[in-house]
C-alpha cells in the first residue's frame, strides 16, 4: 500500500454502477442500481428509470421529510438501511442552502446524498516534529469499529453549521474545554466518493487543526472512542502507509495535515497525487 | 464578481475546444483544435486526426527535444509562439518521471502540456491578523504586466525540482538570505487549466508559506518585479474579490492562503466551492 492508496480507497465511486437521483432541477444523491430498483417499488415517492432517478413529492422541508421517512421504514424493514439514533442531516442542492428534507443518518449511504462532517488534528508542535493526538473508536461503533480516528469528529446534523458541530463533538468526544475550541481553526475542505456495502458515501469534510498544551490530556465523555493516544506524525504516516489501522477517511485527513505543515514535500513521488486527490470534484 | 468566479476564470478550458496529444501510451498535452490544425503540417513529427494528435519520434529526449524545437521555430516563426528567453521545461508522463522531451517555455500553451511553478506567500501574523508582501509584476513581463504577485513564483525550468526552484527565485526575485528560503514550508499544490490566446494552460503550483521578520523588506534584484507592498490580508482579498488587480493564477494562491489559515471560514456560502475548485484532477 501507498498514501496513494489510501486516497484511492475512499473514491471507489465507480459511476457506472450509480445512477444520478433528482429533485426538481437539483442532483441530490447518488443511486447504486441495486438500491434503485429497491426505490422502484415506491413509485408514488420515486420515479425510477434505467439511468436516473426522481423524487416527486415537492413543497416545505417537513412534509417531504415524512414521505421518504415512510420510504426509510420499510428499508429499514427489509435491512437495507440500519437506522441509527433518529439523528437526521439536511439534503440541500448545496452547503449552506435551504434543505429539501431531512434524511435519517443511516440512510444516507442508501440514498448518496453529500453529507458533511467536521475533523479536529488535535496536535502538539516541537520544531518541526508534530505529534497528533489519536482517538480509538469504539468496538461498538457501526462504522469502523476498534480503527484509529482524529481526536475529534463528526457528522454535521441537520440545523448545525461546521464550528457548532466541532463545538458539540470536541466537548463530548474529547472533553475540549469552551476556551480551547474557540482556539481551533478551520483549515480546508476534503472530499471523497465511495461505495460501501450500503450504497455511495459523498463526503465533505471540513478540517480543523488545533495545537494543544502539552498538559493537555483529552478524555472521551460519549463513550465513542475507548482512548487516546498522543503519537509522532512520522509513526502515524508509516502506520498510514503500510496498515489499514486508521478509519478510511481519517488517512485522507493526515495526509492533509502532513502537506500543509510541510511534512510530506514535493519531492516525494507521491506528493501531487495525494494533494490533488484530497479534492475530489463537487459534481 | 466573487471569489469563486476568480477560481472559474483559472479553469476556463473547455474540451469540445481541444484535442489530446499523446506520446506512446501517455496523454501529454491538450491541443486547441487550430493549434492541432497547424501541427497536422508537420506530419513526419505529429499524427493528427480528428479527435487526438500523437508526437511520433521516440527515443532519448535530445532528439526527442530538438525534433519538436524544429517545429517550434516555425511556430515563431509564424507567431503563433512567442519564444521566450530559451528557457525549457520538462515534458514528462507525470510529476518527477523522466521527461520525453525539453520544450521551449513560450510553446509550454501551445501544446497545452502541463508546466510547474512555484509560489510564496511571504506574510506577517499580528494574532489573527495577516499581511502579505506583494509583488507588482514589471510593465514589460509578457504574462500579466503590471498585476500583482505573490512575494516570489517562478516556473519550474528543466533540471529543476521545487525547492530548488523556490530558491533560486527568492534569490533573485526578493533577494531573500539562504537561512530564510530555507525556513519557507512547502503547504500544498493547487491546480487549474485554463485557455488563453495561445493555447491551454495546464498548470500545477506547489505552493509554499514563509513567515518572515518584521524587520525583512523583499527587495527585486532580476527586474521582473517592480515593486514590494505588505497588504492587509483582508484588504487582499476585498480587492481579489472586487478587482483584476491580481495575477489570473496568485488569486488562487491567496484563497488558498486564506483557507488554510482560518480566514475564510465554512460559513462563507462560497467556501466550499473555493476549497474544492482550487484542486482540478489530474486528468
Amino acid at each position: 500500500m501507498s498514501f496513494a492508496d489510501r486516497v484511492r480507497h475512499c473514491n471507489s465511486y465507480d459511476p457506472a454502477r450509480a445512477m444520478p437521483l433528482w429533485s426538481g432541477e437539483h442532483r441530490i444523491g447518488w443511486l447504486r442500481r441495486d438500491n434503485a430498483e429497491v426505490l422502484a417499488r415506491h413509485s408514488e415517492v420515486f420515479a425510477v428509470d434505467d439511468d436516473s432517478a426522481r423524487l416527486l413529492p415537492r413543497g416545505d422541508t417537513d412534509t417531504v421529510s415524512r414521505t421518504v421517512d415512510n420510504v426509510v421504514e420499510t428499508l429499514v424493514a427489509d435491512r437495507r438501511v440500519p437506522k441509527w439514533r433518529n439523528e437526521t442531516f439536511d439534503v440541500a442542492p448545496r452547503w449552506g442552502e435551504q434543505p429539501i428534507f431531512r434524511l435519517d443518518r443511516g440512510a444516507v449511504p442508501f440514498f448518496g446524498v453529500r453529507a458533511y462532517g467536521v475533523h479536529l488534528n488535535g496536535y502538539r508542535r516541537d520544531g518541526d516534529n508534530y505529534s497528533l493526538w489519536i482517538g480509538r473508536r469504539a468496538s461498538n461503533k457501526q462504522v469502523a469499529p476498534g480503527k484509529l480516528d482524529n481526536m475529534v469528529a463528526g457528522g454535521i446534523g441537520n440545523g448545525y453549521g461546521a464550528a457548532a458541530t466541532l463545538a458539540k463533538e470536541a466537548e463530548e468526544e474529547a472533553a475540549l474545554t469552551p476556551e480551547l475550541i474557540a482556539r481551533a481553526a478551520p483549515v480546508g475542505a476534503l472530499t471523497y466518493r465511495m461505495e460501501t456495502k450500503l450504497g455511495i458515501r459523498d463526503d465533505v469534510m471540513f478540517v480543523y487543526d488545533l495545537e494543544v498544551p502539552t498538559d493537555f490530556v483529552p478524555t472521551n465523555g460519549d463513550g465513542e472512542i475507548a482512548g487516546f493516544e498522543l503519537m509522532p506524525l512520522t509513526e502515524i504516516l508509516e502506520r498510514i502507509r503500510t496498515t489499514a489501522a486508521f478509519k478510511f477517511n481519517v488517512n485522507l485527513v493526515i495526509l492533509d495535515f502532513a502537506i500543509r505543515h510541510g511534512v510530506l514535500r514535493p519531492d516525494d513521488p507521491e506528493y501531487l497525487e495525494v494533494a490533488n486527490g484530497l479534492h475530489r470534484p463537487l459534481d
